[in-house]
C-alpha cells in the first residue's frame, strides 16, 4: 500500500465512523459521531462528508488517497446506491445515498451494505486470514441475521447488489411470518431478536410455569438473549434447549450454502455468536447430517481451529464491531468504483 | 476464435461423445459412441482418448488446438479430478479420471462436472445468451438433481470442486431418506424418481383407489414420471397435484438462491423440465412468497420471456442434450488448466 490511503465510512442507525486506513489494514485516524437521525438524513450525510473532509486535509501531503469506501444498513440497490426501505434508517427508503455523497465529496465512491463490509473485513484481517482463505460466507447474528458473501477477495453483489440474504433463508417451512414477507426464515430462530421470542415462547409452552428461565425472564423487563445465554451456560436445560434450536437452524442454512457454493469457510459474527459454545454442538452436528459436502471436507476437532486447506470450516468473526470501518476502508484497495457512480 | 478449434469430451453412464468446436460454439466433427462401463475404465479412458486424437488429426493444417475439456458425472474432486463415488459411473470411485486421461494424451486437459459444463453452455449459448446474462444457477432435473453456477462467465466450482449439490438443499426438514445421507431434499421431489415415487405414494395414499393415476400405474409396469405429466396435461387433478409439489419444492430452493446469490438467472434443464407448464405457476408463487429479493426483481409475465435487465429470470434450459458436449468443448475457450493438472 506505498505511503498511500484510503478513507472509510461506517454508517449505522446509531453510531458513525469514518476512518484512515494505511498499510495492512491499519487504522491511523478515526472520528467517531452519533448518526444524527432525527436531524434528517441530510445532515447524516452533511456529517459524514465532513468527517471525510477533515481526514483528507490532515494527510495533506503524505501520499495519495486511493478511494473512499462507504458501508450502510442494506438494503441497498447496486451499482445504483439506492437504499430499500432500510430497516435501520427509518426513512431513507428510495434514498439515492450514492449520489448523495458523491454530489457533495464531488468524487465517486465505492459503496456496499454493511454486512458485505464486514465480510471483505473478515476475510482480509480477520477470520480469513485465520484460515488463510480468500473466499468465505458470513452471517451476522444481531437483531437480525445479516448476510455478506466475498468470493475470490471480491464481495459478490448480486445482479442488484441485493446478494446476501441468506438470513432470510426458510429452515421452517410453515413457520412464523418473517418481517420480509416470507415465514420460517432463519433470522426469527438464530437473531438476539428471535432467541428473545424463543424463550418466552418455551416459557408459555411449559409444563412447569415456575421455571428459573421463567423467574428471569418476569423479573426482568429488559429480559434479552444474553440473560438466556447466561442460564444456559449455568446450565439450564430449558434454556439450552434454545440454543439448540438455534445451532439446529443456522446448521440446516449452512448445509445447503456449503452443498451449493463449497465455500473453505463459514463466519458467525454479531452479539449472538457470543453464544458458540452453547450452539455450535447443534450446528456441527445438522450440517453432519444434511450436507455431504460437508461430510467429505469435515475437519477434526482439532483442524476445527487451525488453518487446514481442502477442509470446510465454520468460526467465530474476529473482528468484532470494527469489522465495518475496515471493510469500508479497504474497499478502495480491492476494488474500482462502479458504472453506476453518478459522477 | 480464428482458425482455432477446441475438441470436447462428454462421458456419460451410457454415451460417450467427442467434437471439435470451433468459432462461435459451432461443434463442425463430433464422433458418438457408447460407454463401454462393463469392459472397465481403461477401455472408457481409451476409446475416449483414441476419438480426440482421431479428431485431432482430421484438423491437420488448420489451426491450433487451443486444449481439450472433458465433462464428467460427478461428484468430481478439484483440481485433482477424482471421482467420488459418482452414482452414474459405478466401479470408479476414486479414480483419478484427469490423470488417466492426460497420461493417455501427454497433454493437459480442463476438466468439469456434466453439471458444470451443462451450465457453461446455456450461459453462452442458450438460456443465458437469450437473456443477455454473464451468470447463471441450472438445476437439471432428470433422474437427480444436477447443478451448476456460472460466475460472470465462469464455472464456480468451490474450494473443492464440490459446488452445485443445491439439489441436495434440504425442503423438506423431516421429509424422506436421501441417497446422500440427508432427508427432504430437493431431488426427492424434482427429479422423474421422485415424481414417480410420489405418485405411486399418492395412489397408496388416495380414497378412491381406481383412479385415473392408478390405474394408469398398474396397466404400465414402467410407468414413469412423463406418464403422470401426460395425465396432468389432460386435466387429471391428482397427477396435477403432484406437479404442484415440484413447483413447490423448485420455488422453496430458488428462493433460498435468489436471497443468497441474486442472480440475473436460474435455469431449468434435464427431462423433468418438460413439465415446466405444470410446475411453473406453484414455482413462481413460491419465490414471490418466500423471497423478498426476488419480489423487489420479479418480471411481469411479458419480462419473464424476454430480456430484461435488472429482473431476475427462472427459464427452461435450450440446449437440451447438446449442452454437455458443448461446455465441454467451450471450456477450453474460457478457462486454463487447473494448478492439480497432473503434467
Amino acid at each position: 500500500m506505498s505511503g498511500n490511503y484510503s478513507i472509510g465510512v461506517d454508517l449505522g442507525g446509531t453510531n458513525l465512523r469514518v476512518a484512515v486506513m494505511r498499510q495492512e489494514g491499519t487504522l491511523t485516524e478515526t472520528i467517531a459521531l452519533r448518526t444524527r437521525l432525527q436531524e434528517g438524513r441530510d445532515t447524516v450525510v452533511a456529517d459524514m462528508c465532513e468527517a471525510v473532509a477533515a481526514l483528507h486535509l490532515r494527510q495533506n501531503g503524505s501520499g495519495k488517497c486511493v478511494g473512499i469506501g462507504v458501508g450502510t444498513p442494506g438494503p441497498l440497490e447496486l451499482p445504483a446506491g439506492i437504499l430499500r426501505r432500510p430497516p435501520n434508517l427509518p426513512g431513507w427508503d428510495g434514498f439515492d445515498v450514492r449520489r448523495a455523497i458523491e454530489n457533495r465529496l464531488n468524487q465517486p465512491i465505492l459503496l456496499e451494505s454493511d454486512a458485505n463490509v464486514a465480510a471483505l473485513a473478515e476475510l482480509h484481517f480477520g477470520a480469513g486470514k485465520h484460515f488463510g482463505v480468500d473466499s468465505l460466507c458470513m452471517l451476522t447474528l444481531g437483531t437480525g441475521v445479516g448476510n455478506g458473501i466475498v468470493l475470490r477477495g471480491h464481495v459478490w453483489q448480486g445482479a442488484n447488489g441485493m446478494a446476501g440474504e441468506a438470513g432470510h433463508t426458510t429452515v421452517v417451512p410453515d413457520g412464523l411470518p418473517c418481517g420480509c414477507g416470507s415465514r420460517g426464515c432463519l433470522e426469527l430462530y438464530a437473531s438476539a431478536t428471535g432467541l428473545r421470542r424463543m424463550a418466552l415462547e418455551s416459557i408459555a409452552a411449559a409444563a412447569q410455569p415456575e421455571s428459573a428461565l421463567a423467574r428471569l425472564a418476569h423479573a426482568n423487563v429488559e429480559f434479552q438473549a444474553r440473560d438466556v445465554a447466561r442460564l444456559a451456560e449455568a446450565g439450564d436445560a430449558q434454556a439450552q434447549a434454545i440454543f439448540t434450536e438455534m445451532g439446529r437452524c443456522l446448521g440446516l442454512t449452512l448445509a445447503a450454502l456449503i452443498n451449493t457454493l463449497n465455500l473453505p469457510l463459514y463466519v458467525l459474527g454479531g452479539g449472538s455468536a457470543a453464544a458458540w459454545s452453547l450452539f455450535a454442538p447443534a450446528l456441527y452436528k445438522e450440517m453432519h447430517e444434511r450436507a455431504y459436502v460437508y461430510r467429505a471436507t469435515e475437519p477434526t476437532e482439532a483442524e476445527k481451529v487451525a488453518r487446514t486447506p481442502g477442509k470446510t470450516h465454520v468460526a467465530q468473526a474476529e473482528l468484532g464491531a470494527d469489522s465495518g470501518i475496515l471493510g469500508a476502508a479497504y474497499l478502495p484497495w480491492v476494488e474500482v468504483p462502479a458504472q453506476g457512480s453518478s459522477l
